[in-house]
């Protein structure tokens, strides 16, 4: 098992080898062994460079790393893996977790907002968050500064994960060191990043996808139009997520995010009650166990189609589904063609499916 | 014209004729006088006592009174009367307004709220009345204090409209007798009941109705549950209107009402902008003008009809289309003899058109 996981994560630690395209590895070739090996000749056909793949040395370093801070690894698809995050098309194949394992198996609500929220928003998230949690609902968020760790705090009894941008044994903000080691103990800290690695203005968008896709739903509570929480309530609603929010008066600026969310379709909560309601018929779907992911189709025809498909492709995203239609070729050498050109360095893979070929 | 007037005004005030009854006699008798005409036949033969007609002379001193005040007389369908109040089924069949008449013929929404508002709140909506009347919007309101005082003040120099539950010539309460006053010269102030009428608990809910009927869409600002604004926006949602609604936190009492019609619906508006925006898609409607009532249809087998109609009607409500259903009776004859035991006094209307007979 041990072996598995080195090269699951040098799989994901080798740059160009997005969640996405490891996805599709491990869907062509059924074992991240056989991925691995097959990378630099796809990159090759793909006509780019063949990518550095990490090497096993950094990948075992990583792994004797997160077993000495006390922190476990969980594999998408496998395991005590969320089963909602798994569902999304760039769940993170391997995330770092530290703390109360139980947490991940229970129905969860992510609580977000903003960092300079306003005190009687910061006490309503800290209240909700203790009623969700007297719902048996575990309450989801990013251990940041204002509503985070209001959420964090109003949960810590009943349980709570804080979903860190950064890795697992890094503390950001500073000032929530204490938080922190209070969900180790008795909340869970979960990380997609190495341990080690202080948290950049591009990992917070990853962040929220988790945020948002552990949870059956997401509640935004304060925030201000473009702020990050309402990135985490748009990935919510890609994810097929209830997207909740709490409404204030449109003279306060701090409420404008959220009413603009209920404009434009969340439901306005005022209660756990509320929240409950939402999310409940979310949880009570029967939702069959991971599956695992289907054997590759046979790859005739990829040479042909990798030829076809580069001239399908331009600089602006066309959806998949209209390649594999254009082409004419079968669905699975289209794919493997895409897969070919993404190792090469030479795709580009945009929200909602869509791919375009990179600039040289 | 006079004389019509006379006539209009004796069925309204007659007891035991409402506007829904008065509409169904001018409906089936063309006319204000045939309908006065034969209103006692029609209650002898619905089993009832004759009731007493409102006097002719009772109806001109009203007239004379109305002509003193300087207000002017609407009857429904006619004239300057609103096109939108005339759709209701239980429109006004007189007004009695005082003021700026040219202000009927203009798109209006109406603006409600709590008496005991926040001073915030009433900021806002002076705010938002103001800016609705430099986009062409008349500002409907009760001229009740809190939210209604301060909607009417913002709106005083584009033009606003106050209904209120007494007579016209009524200042309810004493406190707004200036701005009812200002009311009269820069806007209108329209009343159902007849001057010197002190406005008691159960004239509200009609005043409410004229408010909601009034207008293409109705703002709530601030409402706890259960309050008259509530009804109001009830009652525009029942007339097809639109249902606007401020936010508030939830940490505010006087935000739940609000943020409850959200939540069931009503549109969340932080500006004048999300108002507009709303109702103008309703004002752009082409509206037919006003059609005058369609002749009576001929009244064979009423004899027939009402043993049958009194036989299927019961104490609870029943729509009206299945008891013209269930009689196979022609749906003029149940109309009529619905009529007959109204006037007969022997019949209960309900909301959505259902009757039930009144216990003996």
């Amino acid at each position: 098992m041990i072996e598995d996981l080195v090269d699951r994560l040098r799989l994901v630690r080798s740059p160009g080898i997005g969640p996405v395209t490891y996805r599709q590895l491990i869907a062509r070739f059924g074992t991240p062994a056989a991925a691995l090996a097959a990378v630099p000749d796809l990159a090759r056909r793909g006509g780019g460079k063949v990518p550095p793949l990490c090497a096993r040395a950094d990948a075992e370093r990583e792994i004797a790393k997160v077993e000495k801070l006390g922190a476990k690894w969980l594999a998408v698809g496998q395991g005590l893996y969320p089963r909602l995050l798994a569902e999304l098309e760039d769940a993170p194949p391997l995330l770092i977790v530290k703390g109360n394992l139980g947490l991940l198996d229970k129905p969860a609500v992510s609580i977000v907002g903003a960092r300079n929220a306003s005190a009687a928003a910061c006490r309503f998230a800290r209240g909700l968050a203790y009623d969700l949690g007297q719902n048996e609902l575990v309450v989801v968020s990013g251990l940041a500064r204002g509503i985070d760790s209001a959420a964090h705090d109003g949960a810590i009894e009943s349980g709570t994960i804080g979903v860190v941008a950064g890795g697992v044994d890094i503390f950001y903000p500073p000032e929530n060191e204490q938080r922190q080691k209070a969900l180790y103990e008795r909340g869970l800290v979960m990380a997609e990043m190495p341990p080690g690695t202080e948290p950049r203005a591009r990992h917070f968008p990853y962040r929220n996808r988790i945020i948002a896709g552990m949870a059956s739903g997401t509640v935004v509570v304060e925030a201000a139009p473009r702020s990050g929480s309402l990135i985490t309530a748009r990935l919510a609603a890609e994810a097929g997520r209830e997207v909740m929010a709490v409404p204030g008066s449109p003279l306060d600026p701090r409420a404008q995010g959220c009413n603009q969310l209920i404009r434009d379709g969340a439901t306005l909560v005022q209660t756990a009650v509320d929240v409950v309601e939402q999310v409940r018929p979310l949880q009570t779907q029967v939702r069959s166990p991971a599956e695992p992911y289907r054997p590759a189709e046979p790859m005739n025809g990829s040479d042909d189609a990798l030829g076809i498909v580069e001239e399908l492709l331009g600089p602006s995203p066309v959806p998949v589904d209209e390649i594999i239609r254009l082409s004419g070729a079968p669905s699975g050498a289209v794919q493997m063609a895409l897969l070919e050109l993404d190792l090469a360095g030479r795709l580009e893979r945009h929200a909602g499916g869509k791919v375009s070929l990179r600039a040289a």
